[in-house]
């Protein structure tokens, strides 16, 4: 497995790759890889003959007050995992061979992006789907893939390559957890002893909701109460959102009648933790 | 020669011209080819194994009193000067073939598109990056031809190829010009004869400009006074906007020191049009 820093070298390998036929999968991560993303690089090895990996932690979708500079790295941990996991290529660019200094030109999606995490975090999608088309047109795979635990994010990334016509099959991969119920995420490494075991809340709570609907409950404003509730009995614990969506448009409905998306942002201290479930009918 | 309707036909096509090695150029216009068209199919026909050409007047790029409806159309005459100028292929889509009625996604650019015809057209331009994109991933294509009388738009697209990533090399082509010196143009053919002759005051007026660079003059208010004097003695002319911008910011210079943009759009009667010139240092 190689580690590459500039897109020349991504697109010669990948160009050769192409050249003998052979198909290619691409996992875009922002590294500190953990069982979540590993899952995404089995199943890309799997489906492709190559997989190559990127390993990019974008300021573009980091807001001024976020966690750009203390967000984890551990390059040396990161490449054990995807040659272990049997990626080919891992593409590890500096942010200046990502962005120009007059770089001006971004992706966007209007609607999707308002809701939910676009509420508290504005920038954010654009980021992401600035970021993602760029890795797309470096890269160039048959497939990439991304996991279920950002859903809005996979939702917006399945619109725009949708919109733009943007040859690329993607595949989401279910949400991978702690043993206990925490869903994976680089992020679960900022909280405290205490931190991480009041963070079950989120698994349970939304288990709690799951129960229910499975029970029939079909009035989201009940399923979001229970959640709600459960979570508010967690001292450390503090809602950003939690909401009853759309799975295709992300919009808020009232009464669960086709597939929806139940999805919650809570703060664990300091810690923003996302997860959610999916619920199809 | 072939002119097919959807995304799938085009990209068979080239899917299978590139597995035999072809190298494929693109010449991407709103239909009702001119000679200035013209000569861009013949410069991708030099330099690429095939030519796609595609025709569409994209909805997206017209605000809501600009000539959308109205814009000229004659898909016959069209085909027989790409025929003839040997390309190989129309792509020639319904506005549903490329729009879903939920699209929502768009490319943009910051800086660049405020200038110049951003300005009275605020919402074009994004219009222009989106479909650009969307026909750049359907055709997929070596390289793609644009006209340097779209000054600003080939800028635009220029950048956002560059920070995006785009694998595509953008080639400009001169302006051509009627006999009498007035660039050619498919909004031409809405002038009356009265008008068509007062929109000869453009290129004469460019002309004294670029007179006036050559022999030294540097102070762009003069060079946009002395183009100013000449519009405003034609009284079927409307000055929309005279600007002298620097080639690759767009943004106005006060002092001509190095590549600069001369350019400018006026209304003959209802009729807008554009012209330009690049002064290199």
């Amino acid at each position: 497995m190689r580690v590459v820093k500039s897109v020349k070298e991504v697109r010669d390998a990948v160009k050769e790759w192409k050249a003998q036929g052979l198909s290619v999968g691409f996992v875009p991560t922002m590294g500190y890889l953990h069982e979540g993303h590993e899952s995404l690089i089995k199943k890309a090895v799997k489906d492709n003959d190559r997989v190559v990996v990127s390993i990019f932690v974008n300021p573009m979708q980091f807001g001024p007050t976020e966690d750009l500079d203390k967000y984890p790295r551990d390059l040396e941990r990161d490449s054990k995992l995807c040659e272990n996991a049997g990626a080919n290529l891992i593409f590890h660019p500096e942010k200046e061979e990502m962005y120009f200094e007059d770089f001006s030109s971004y992706v966007d999606i209007n609607g999707l992006s308002d809701e939910l995490c676009g509420k508290s975090r504005p920038i954010h999608f654009r980021g992401v789907c600035t970021v993602v088309t760029k890795l797309f047109n470096i890269v160039n795979p048959d497939r990439a893939y991304f996991g279920e635990k950002d859903a809005q994010q996979l939702a917006i990334i399945r619109r725009f390559v949708r919109d733009l016509n943007i040859d690329i099959e993607i595949i989401g991969c279910p949400i991978i957890r702690e043993e206990d119920g925490l869903a994976k995420s680089s992020r679960n490494t900022y909280l405290s002893k205490e931190e991480r075991q009041a963070a079950l809340i989120l698994s349970q709570s939304l288990n709690l909701a799951k129960d229910a609907i499975n029970s029939g409950e079909r009035n989201s404003s009940v399923v979001i109460d229970i959640i709600s509730n459960s979570i508010k009995k967690e001292p450390l614990a503090k809602i950003d959102y939690i909401e009853v969506v759309d799975s295709l448009s992300m919009k808020p409905v009232k009464t669960i009648e086709k597939s929806v998306l139940v999805a919650i942002a809570v703060y664990i201290g300091k810690t923003r933790l996302i997860d959610n479930f999916t619920f199809n009918i």
